[in-house]
């Protein structure tokens, strides 16, 4: 972790069951039922469903390319007094692909500061980058204690194993483990093992360039197709690292008959509608470049342009 | 599943990250702040921590050896209108060790059914039966889809891979999906079909008596050190299987006491205050024969039967 600029130790740091259960047990830990959470606009789908077991009100904050628009994120703040936490996805967020620079987390940082709430910050796809600058996560730049990231061997190691973490000060690590063992005691002993085991015989960094390199041929093929299989005047995201690309189509275009016909023809890609917690968006898509072979994607994006051709 | 009773499909299982998460699910989708659980008094104390997450107010009922008493809960159950299920834990209970007897198992049902009531089953220890004729579970009796079943592969397997499950109807198994997906997305696939290839390749009834005749012979020797280094009117547990026995102190003798003495010498027991929910029983020790060999647990009882005169 002192890689990426954040501080651990024993006391600071929880392993979790994936960090699906982080974000599970931060919504268990801070939400009181009507308190607001501020996201990007739009968001991981899971994270919604979670934080709304827990009778949280969604505040959505705009996007550009360059992620989380900060003077909306004030306005928001200003306008809702009942804020416990923002929640974001920095790097390669899901469902854009897009990535919070480096001027808004200090930012992001700084308003959590001055409006007295929390930050819980996902990096799940931190690690995935394979083209820009690396970026220091938010949690580089905390100097009060307010920001709880979250991280998982997911996206990096293989997510069948569950292994996710919480890095974050003691005062709440300590009430975490209290939840932590309310929902399941402990994570599986075997997969902590078998991956503590990998990290000490493997060079992880060289799987993750792997990775890395694998998704930078992919995403690249999956946009040049876009260019060449949808029109011109389509908006999607360039993303420098990740799974995931955003597009979005014209306003009449409904993203549900893309997919719906994409299915038919053995193609999957993922209506954005249920990454808004609160708006009723139907002209989006995530594509996600992440697990097929290069000749799949081409193969796929034509298929899904044709789609879209046929009604437009 | 056949083998003890329950029919059981694709449709009405969930597997779990362990038992403890299946419990926790079961508070999240039945407990709303104020509804009453009736359980066991004393019961196991990580469903009672969990269940007060979710602001759930306790009702406790009286046992005697063969478990709880069907009078006291269908008093329990009149008084309190508003209660949402009963937890058991009907073999060899959590902290007790004690069986719910044939009889009040069909009864216990007959009483949801008649005062509109879940059951919550708890059931992690039902294999491990070391003397006495098998019982089927109280999900056996189940008429009216009532009884949610609750076990685990870690008391016949190993509790590391977190591997439990809920067997109950199916319009419960989709709400419980709903949730377990926002608590962990899934199980870990590894702990999954490593355990499914376990099942393949070898006999877990051969595991399982080879299991029960070690914990029938701690528990031989446990009990005839109580009845060696103890005195004669302690009251304790002869358990039929599991792992616990449930030792009942003269009322001015404090549990604290031996605890904290036992531990300074290395000795390890579990005083009773936390698994009443309600009641401040301080003359209740709940010891564990299952992980010692012999030797350790003479040398053990004998440590705590001296604690207990110097103080008596």
């Amino acid at each position: 972790m002192s890689r990426i600029g954040i501080n651990t130790n024993m006391k600071n740091v929880l392993v979790t069951s994936g960090s699906q259960q982080a974000i599970d047990l931060s919504g268990r830990l801070f939400i009181n039922g009507g308190d607001t959470i501020i996201c990007e606009s739009p968001t991981y789908l899971a994270a919604i469903n979670t934080f709304k077991t827990y009778n949280a009100k969604f505040v959505e904050v705009d996007m550009d390319d360059e992620g989380m628009i900060m003077e909306e994120l004030e306005k928001k703040l200003i306008e809702n007094p009942n804020t416990k936490f923002i929640y974001t996805i920095p790097d390669f967020q899901n469902p854009t692909g897009r990535t919070l620079k480096l001027e808004r987390r200090k930012r992001m940082v700084e308003l959590a500061n001055q409006y007295n709430v929390l930050i819980v910050e996902d990096n799940p796809y931190g690690a995935i980058r394979f083209s820009g600058n690396e970026l220091p996560p938010v949690k580089h730049f905390d100097t009060e204690g307010r920001v709880i990231y979250i991280s998982t061997f997911s996206k990096m190691l293989t997510p069948g194993l569950r292994l996710g973490w919480i890095c974050a000060d003691e005062v709440f690590i300590e009430k975490y483990v209290a939840f932590k063992q309310t929902a399941d005691l402990h994570t599986d002993s075997f997969a902590q093992r078998m991956t503590a085991k990998y990290l000490e015989l493997y060079d992880i960094e060289e799987h993750i360039n792997k990775i890395k390199a694998v998704y930078k041929e992919r995403c690249k093929v999956m946009l040049s197709c876009l260019e060449e299989f949808f029109p011109k005047r389509l908006s999607y995201s360039k993303p420098e690292g990740g799974l995931f690309i955003w597009v979005e189509l014209p306003e009449d275009v409904s993203a549900e008959h893309i997919f719906t016909e994409g299915l038919k023809n053995n193609v999957a890609c993922v209506p954005g509608t249920p990454f808004f917690p609160n708006r009723a968006t139907k002209n989006a898509l995530r594509l996600n470049y992440s697990n097929m072979a290069k000749e799949k994607i081409i193969e796929g994006i034509k298929l899904l342009g044709e789609v879209y051709y046929t009604v437009n």
